[in-house]
């Protein structure tokens, strides 16, 4: 019963439930060594998943999966659950091309019930699953689990206001470790943690007995008991929590890496026919010392086994920080706003030097935007920093509380373009053809550090409405550049062929033009009579976009130039559909934007090309 | 001191002050009367405007617009507001062309601090006026004024949770009438109820008098008061909220109609330099018997005074709902979904014969989306019915949640194209260059009643992904239509000259075509291959699209065009900008989507046209 067990011996998940304790503990040593040797080699999230070692085993051990679904908000804690459901033997191409995601994918396993990336979506998904199951008379359960930090983001607060109110099978899991990416912010973290540390919630042993014993048979009359017997029970045996407010049965605070415990609060929580919230504490980087002690520099890791986003190595990130913090200098109305991503974004020399006008609204990129309008509305001058994917949640509000009333406000979008093993949830790629559609709005895509900083001058001082700079992941790889952002680089021999792009892969357009003029666009939207004019002098365009093609720059730009009667050459290389996890070198080359692709579609030989 | 008065001989807001409590209650009644009479001729939003007569007259007291800023979400329910400051002279022309807006906006007065229209933004805006505030050293107030309903949005949360941490000049003020536009749903709308119910909340001169009496100085103390006793004021004066575990003092709930008790909270809450949460008490509809009765059917009226979302004629939103609920007679798995739009939307028919599979979320369009994804994945065919300018607010929902993991959905988008009154905030124009970026969307836009329940037919049963069946506000006009919505109707005698449209301005390219050969798309996006070769044919192309240009149906058919080698004419008529609230009619003459600016466009002879 307590021989030492290995994860390739086992058949998972079911056999985990015939573990005993001790054997189960065995095993998740194992599962964080694996874990900890991955993601150093690899890159990927570290503490996240350091933390959920337990809670994930036991889950598995109370739970049937894929018939119960297991809904992992954001993703990056479901390492143990792949290694748990049938990913062993793949873990070692956690994030490689063609290898494992580094979040929940359905077409990856059936165990993966829902796609993730995101935060903040597992409770409406959950719900959405258990609401099915209701209808379909299935007694299994959808199980969201959700960290404190994704609790920050409204659609969570929509996804519990519905599921709360329903009597059904969702059980919602609170991953609580007091962090989100860095230390997780607002009211509702101050609650959370009041919460936490309220030692009266630690028995749940005693607690969720007293519960069973009242309930003689599962089904209609635990719910009519509940019903009647809420506020004893709350006075009772809890007191009033947010939760319980939502209509939810609360259990917890839960020791997050004690499995019986668990175990314990979960199989109440599945006798319970009502929807309930348990509430697990957990320590971020639990079992690797370093990752303990600074979860947050932990967070996501790159291949190599250094964190891309703490370090001061210079990055369009970090350039746009220190850029804007100097700006900031002098100008006291600047306000910097990030959705949780200080490091990310490379703000956090500017929270530093302006703590008062640095604000960190947690994952919550709907409100970060109105909140940047209400700022505008009194004479300041907000920046929002945020990665291109995310900024997707902002749509509406850029639309109805910025753009309609021409309130002026900064948007930094990071992570432009592809971003490599985060693969198709974080791909940078709707921002152009998303902000084309909103009126008032003007989109720089500077390819060099120095066009970065002309560029959010630019925005800050010369641009009215919504000025957007969205830059690439990573470093500069080229010097070349405009001297002007306002809007445009031409080189070459004024031949009657233009190879058009804009943002990092101007790089290999240079490598690759040949005899080819090269337009490189600074402001890509709304482009300049001038550039317009110059187009119109070509016989052959090539447009090399790094972004989708329907509604993005290169048509929007092919309709104003026919209407001025260009009818030359004009093709257009940009992406179609979602792109898969691989590094950016393979996604440049597979939507034919490195230097050998280009090559080819513009004819040039490689002979004839410029080194730069 | 008691004398009558009336609003046009009082220099408003500031003379509100120096009134008597029953001159403001005289007023009240004047006011009443004057929105009664206009909303019953011009349109509007009767309820909610009723509703907050004595709140909106009792903020105008106790605060000095424009320095303290009043932030109405939605702004339905601030014609009391706009009475009082300055409109009362233009109220008549409420809603008309060239008159005052039905909702907030800045540009129409300094005392509309932030524009409004969609819900749940008041808080996001009025905390960032607040930092605004707090950096200048400003001490007036931002005062958010938000309905129960909208609290269903999840940005009034992201609101609540970044506002409540704050140490600021920020009030909320919970407009609380149990109602969001049909009857308010989720598990913190019962929450509010209980506590609304709740007497011992009642006697808020006493409660506000004990907080006083503690207060001897207003400023640090008070804070440093309110953070010591907090416990003690908690459990003493009230008991826990869920506002103030969010971190606000909590007053309330007060009678919404009473103006000496709604004065005397915003007194307190004026001097507690602390995030407040005031809770009001209304009654939607107050003052006018058939819209307390039933205030649902009075939430918007249409010009004429009926109310056009509940009656039961004919429209496209009817047509659709009917159909949809015929379609779930035979097919168990068809689930409808709302976002507080049941009637509007045409789903009461659904709701009432398949109770158990409609699903209204809320204000809530994000969760909308997230949830239909969890029910698609466990084999359901959700349905979301939602009017375009709402379903900006699920971009990312679509793209991440749904489109990457292919999951099948239907959206039934309502209000597509111009719809009059309501002007900019509401105007149905994103929703197709929005969804032209998102892979695997399919697009379709019915221009008939028939056509509307093929292309519903075919949404729901052949269709992979996203598929999105459009249509306009009110009737049909024209019966013209393709027998097979997959994809086009093409009228005409083989000439060079193409006109292409779809929805409802087909009606007037029919009527303006003259030789022009007519090309009306139903399936707008992706254009199958065989409507390019149509296309091919011609020499002369003219792109009618009553949405947004840059991005969306038209400039993408160019490109596509252009690929396959189309040089001829290519005219887009689209609409640039935001679009100003005047009649449907007048907006087709303003962009050139009316008869005569058709011909003129397309060079047509009105003598040539044919009547339909």
């Amino acid at each position: 019963m307590n021989d030492r067990v290995h994860l390739k011996d086992l058949k998972l998940p079911q056999e985990l439930a015939t573990l005993s304790i001790p054997q189960c503990e065995q095993l998740c040593r194992e599962i964080r060594k694996i874990i900890i040797s991955t993601v150093l080699k690899n890159g990927g999230h570290l503490s996240s998943s350091l933390g959920t070692v337990e809670l994930t085993v036991a889950i598995h051990r109370v739970f049937r999966s894929p018939a119960d679904k297991i809904v992992w908000d954001v993703g990056h804690q479901s390492y143990t659950h792949k290694l748990l459901t049938g990913r062993l033997k793949d873990f070692s191409k956690l994030r490689k091309e063609d290898g494992i995601s580094g979040f929940c994918r359905p077409d990856e396993s059936e165990h993966d019930a829902f796609i993730s990336g995101h935060s903040s979506t597992a409770i409406s998904a959950a719900f959405g699953m258990a609401e099915a199951m209701r209808l379909d008379g299935d007694r299994h359960h959808a199980i969201a689990v959700i960290g404190d930090g994704a609790f920050t983001g409204g659609l969570a607060y929509e996804g519990l206001n519905n599921a709360g109110k329903s009597s059904d099978n969702i059980i919602v899991i609170l991953n609580h470790n007091d962090m989100s990416i860095s230390k997780n912010v607002g009211a509702f973290a101050k609650y959370l943690t009041s919460i936490r540390r309220n030692s009266a919630y630690l028995d749940v042993k005693k607690k969720t007995e007293k519960i069973l014993e009242n309930m003689p048979i599962i089904g209609e009359p635990v719910k009519k008991f509940i019903k009647t017997s809420k506020s004893a029970l709350k006075s009772v045996l809890y007191h009033s929590t947010m939760f319980e407010d939502m209509g939810f049965v609360y259990l917890g605070p839960i020791d997050g890496h004690n499995i019986a415990e668990l175990e314990e609060a979960l199989r109440a929580a599945k006798k319970l026919r009502h929807p309930v919230f348990v509430h697990v504490n957990t320590v971020k980087g639990r079992g690797y010392s370093p990752a303990e002690i600074n979860p947050g520099e932990f967070h996501a890791i790159s291949a190599g086994g250094y964190n891309a986003e703490s370090f001061n190595n210079i990055s369009f990130s970090n350039v746009f920080g220190k850029k804007l913090a100097e700006f900031a200098d002098n100008d006291r109305n600047i306000c910097a706003i990030t959705a949780a991503m200080k490091y990310g974004t490379g703000l956090q020399n500017f929270a530093v030097k302006h703590g008062e006008r640095f604000f960190d609204v947690g994952i919550a990129e709907s409100h970060a935007v109105t909140f940047a309008a209400g700022l505008a509305k009194q004479g300041k001058l907000p920046v929002f920093a945020v990665y291109s994917s995310f900024l997707q949640r902002s749509y509406d509000q850029l639309i109805h509380d910025v753009a309609i009333d021409g309130s002026h406000i900064v948007l930094g979008i990071d992570r432009a373009g592809f971003v490599g093993e985060d693969g198709e949830t974080h791909q940078g790629l709707f921002d152009v053809p998303m902000l084309i559609t909103v009126p008032n709005t003007v989109i720089y895509s500077p390819s060099t550090y120095s066009e970065l900083e002309m560029c959010l001058d630019c925005a800050l001082y010369h641009t009215n409405g919504i000025a957007a700079v969205r830059y690439p992941k990573g470093t500069e790889n080229i010097t070349i550049e405009a001297e002007n952002v306002d809007s445009y680089l031409l080189t070459g021999n004024g031949g009657k062929r233009l190879a058009i792009s804009y943002g990092r892969i101007v790089h290999n357009l240079y490598t690759a033009a040949g005899d080819c003029d090269v337009l490189k666009l600074v402001k890509i939207f709304p482009v300049d009579e001038e550039v317009l004019d110059i187009c119109m002098d070509y016989s052959e365009i090539y447009f090399f976009e790094e972004g989708i093609k329907t509604g993005g720059a290169a048509e929007t730009l092919l309709a104003e130039l026919y209407e001025k009667g260009y009818r030359g050459k004009f093709v257009i290389k940009a992406v179609d559909g979602f792109v898969k996890q691989a590094p950016v070198e393979s996604c440049m080359k597979k939507y034919g934007f490195d230097k050998d692709s280009m090559c080819e579609l513009l004819g040039t030989n490689r002979s004839e090309m410029i080194e730069t």
